[in-house]
């Protein structure tokens, strides 16, 4: 409590509105390129894969944080209204620079209706 | 993933440096008075009770939210130093408005060496 | 740009609709007891003096930060609803040890429809 | 109070260390491709254009906010060692969505030595 709601994947859910409801709150990290030790790295945050989010005054995608395993590395916050209170996957791009030898990112995100959600963690090999 | 770290009765743990490292992650909520529907009431939020924990550059608690079950009512961050960068026990007071006939509080904090810490939720019937 | 809106006294001011505006929008720092050198010293945020802001969906209280001269010491974040969508008084209560000899505490808030207001600075002794 | 340092252009710097102090800290905002009503439009706010900032554990760039006017869109927050503890140039991509005729994007950034910068305001007509 708060529930952790965590990412689902929706091919093994029947109903549409469930489907729906699980994506657009799930966080999904990609990156650009690949990883190297001490290199620069875009991180790719973004809200829904196949769904889209309200930006509604009462409803709205209001934080997303990403983590490396533990560890915050950064946290975006929004106001309702930045995507023209019309549906849309909220996405922020974070730059990193990874010293390790993996990274474990992953996200969490809080709806103002629907708490707070997990994303799938991605784990990756940083290049030496 | 990340770890959602929560309290555990420090008197059932033997070890001392188990019971500071539990007790000073973990945030304690108090509220002044008692609730009342539509009425102010202030809540309290303190890192520790019997330990304090570091404010130290590289280790220092950078945030508290507090939450109403699953909704987040209002957070609040901190930078190193603000404590003199001395031990202590971060503490923040929110006001909130009370509108249903019971609050479930709870509290998360991050740590920026140990992670997210999350309270025994404080449970409140709100007088009508 | 943005704006950085200052509190103006009141009393100076003639019509009751920007007194409202302006005290409802200003930042108003106080704080529990005198500063000592090293002691937890409580300071109050608080929205408006004699007048309440909205705690609406989409006019609210966004955030207040709390400054030390030109550094950042704590920052709150609200979300609307935490005042149960009434008029109010937001209010944050942070802790600080103060180090040096003198505090110049000033605080920035930030509301959805009014931009961003700055309190008049407190100034401090810090007893030794 | 806290001041506002706003960016100067550094060709009518002389001194190399100036130019490097005013550069690092200043905000930069580009946008990808054009701006159409409605359509999202990727916004980057970039810490220095020529130099680098430290990440340092007592001196990092903490916090960078986008404002519209005088409305916030979107702030994001940083902790030291995300950027491996090596200088860089700290950066973010939030998705906003235009409504209006023009944008007036201005960015504030805090660095935790050295206080609040202001970028220069970038303005641009929105395609209807």
């Amino acid at each position: 409590m708060p529930k952790i709601n965590k990412y689902v994947d929706i091919d093994t859910v029947e109903r549409e509105a469930k489907k729906d409801f699980i994506d657009r709150h799930s966080p999904f990290i990609t990156v650009e390129g690949s990883a190297k030790k001490g290199k620069i790295l875009s991180v790719i945050v973004k809200m829904g894969n196949e769904y889209t989010h309200p930006d509604d005054f009462d409803h709205y995608i209001e934080s997303i944080s990403l983590f490396n395993g533990e560890t915050k590395l950064a946290g975006a916050s929004f106001i309702s209204g930045t995507l023209g209170n019309e549906k849309s996957n909220t996405q922020v791009t974070f730059n990193i620079r990874p010293m390790g030898k993996r990274l474990k990112l992953v996200a969490h995100a809080y709806c103002t209706k629907h708490g707070i959600w997990e994303s799938t963690p991605l784990e990756i090999a940083v290049a030496q």
